[in-house]
């Protein structure tokens, strides 16, 4: 049986905080880097191996794959950065307390904001300190894909068309392939791997440092799943 | 005026022990770690940014890039990593202490070994367990590339194509590069790049961790060179 590994990053100083975080590159926090070493070392003592690791352009998540590799013996492999893999961009709400938001705002609109599929948080513009398209990270991205503020549909959006395009296709090629991504983007992978209606991948939620492992036959077809 | 920079990964466990490394994938030690996170300190200090950068198959070197990259806040640039970069394989000598070997085979040889750019150190066959073949990094790697036991001239015989056909195609492209690399690897390029006579580059010395500068002009005309 084959074996995808998905992580969600581990532990960063925000999720500390109850920061609303997005595309904001926060690092990890002294528990996330553990908790990344931690999921290597579980990894490892299950003796997985990897061909390939794909991860966001968000320190966190390379990190915490980096610290996982290291542990695996495995910092050789190829690691593919992508800012489709990135959190959901949380428009304005990024930088903003979470239990503030829920008190300025109310607990229907902050749900709504957190866990609808289709509604986005309210967006930015080009002036904002936080617009992407000043971060020399995004500097080659096409100004009508820099996101403002996206729902779980618009990441959903940029996510599956880099998983068919690359990720399933190296699952084709019998590559053993372990994915290092946050929140929102591993909910929408998940959603459209175990096709999870709209309504039920708002509840979904994802550990921190914790791998799931699909296993499968074939061409992706999944016969187990757990968290190890 | 642009800038390359070249650095020497910091000291392994075995450097520490006085022990013959080459292909052997030792870790860093915790000075080590240590010498890698000063680099980054200091290159962020003096402002250094990075596009791309290239580092071996060793885990010394891609752990020291690493951990440059995150003290620069560039964790999300390229890496390409090569066994072009790799450390020159040292044959029967992997393994061993230096000592002992001055001890067994003379000053003379051991010299010979270390600091002759012809001289092959013994060579291993495709039955040792140090066979590269039997490395899962090196599978794609054709037979015949496979070292058994490099000459320096062997080693830069790798390097300098490498550098031809990728590194300097990107230094014309504007590129801002970080080299991560190893003691005879580097001792090749720098051969190349500053045209050092074959006797002249046996005493060259690099130091572990510290970032080595070179300044150019247009196409990679050197203007100055200096360590930070």
């Amino acid at each position: 049986m084959k074996k995808l590994v998905i992580l969600r990053h581990g532990e960063s100083i925000w999720n500390k905080k109850n920061i609303f975080t997005g595309w904001i590159d926060v690092k990890l926090s002294k528990k996330g880097i553990l908790e990344a070493k931690n999921a290597g070392k579980i990894l490892k003592k299950n003796k997985f191996s990897f061909d390939i690791a794909y991860t966001s352009l968000l320190n966190r998540a390379i990190h915490t794959t980096w610290e996982i590799l290291n542990k695996l013996n495995l910092t050789w492999i190829k690691i593919y950065k992508t800012w489709k893999l990135n959190e959901r961009h949380y428009g304005k709400l990024q930088g903003l307390n979470k239990n503030k938001v829920l008190k300025k705002y109310g607990k229907v609109k902050f749900q709504e904001w957190r866990r609808s599929f289709f509604i986005n948080p309210p967006k930015i513009n080009e002036n904002d300190i936080q617009y992407p398209g000043k971060d020399i990270k995004y500097k080659n991205l096409n100004k009508n894909k820099i996101p403002l503020g996206e729902s779980l549909l618009d990441t959903y959006n940029r996510v599956i068309p880099y998983w068919k395009k690359n990720i399933y296709k190296n699952i084709l090629n019998n590559k053993l392939i372990l994915i290092v991504a946050h929140g929102n983007s591993l909910r929408a992978l998940i959603k459209y791997i175990e096709n999870i209606s709209d309504k039920n991948i708002s509840n979904y939620e994802i550990p921190t440092g914790k791998p799931l492992i699909y296993e499968y036959k074939d061409e992706f077809k999944i016969k187990d799943k757990y968290y190890l």
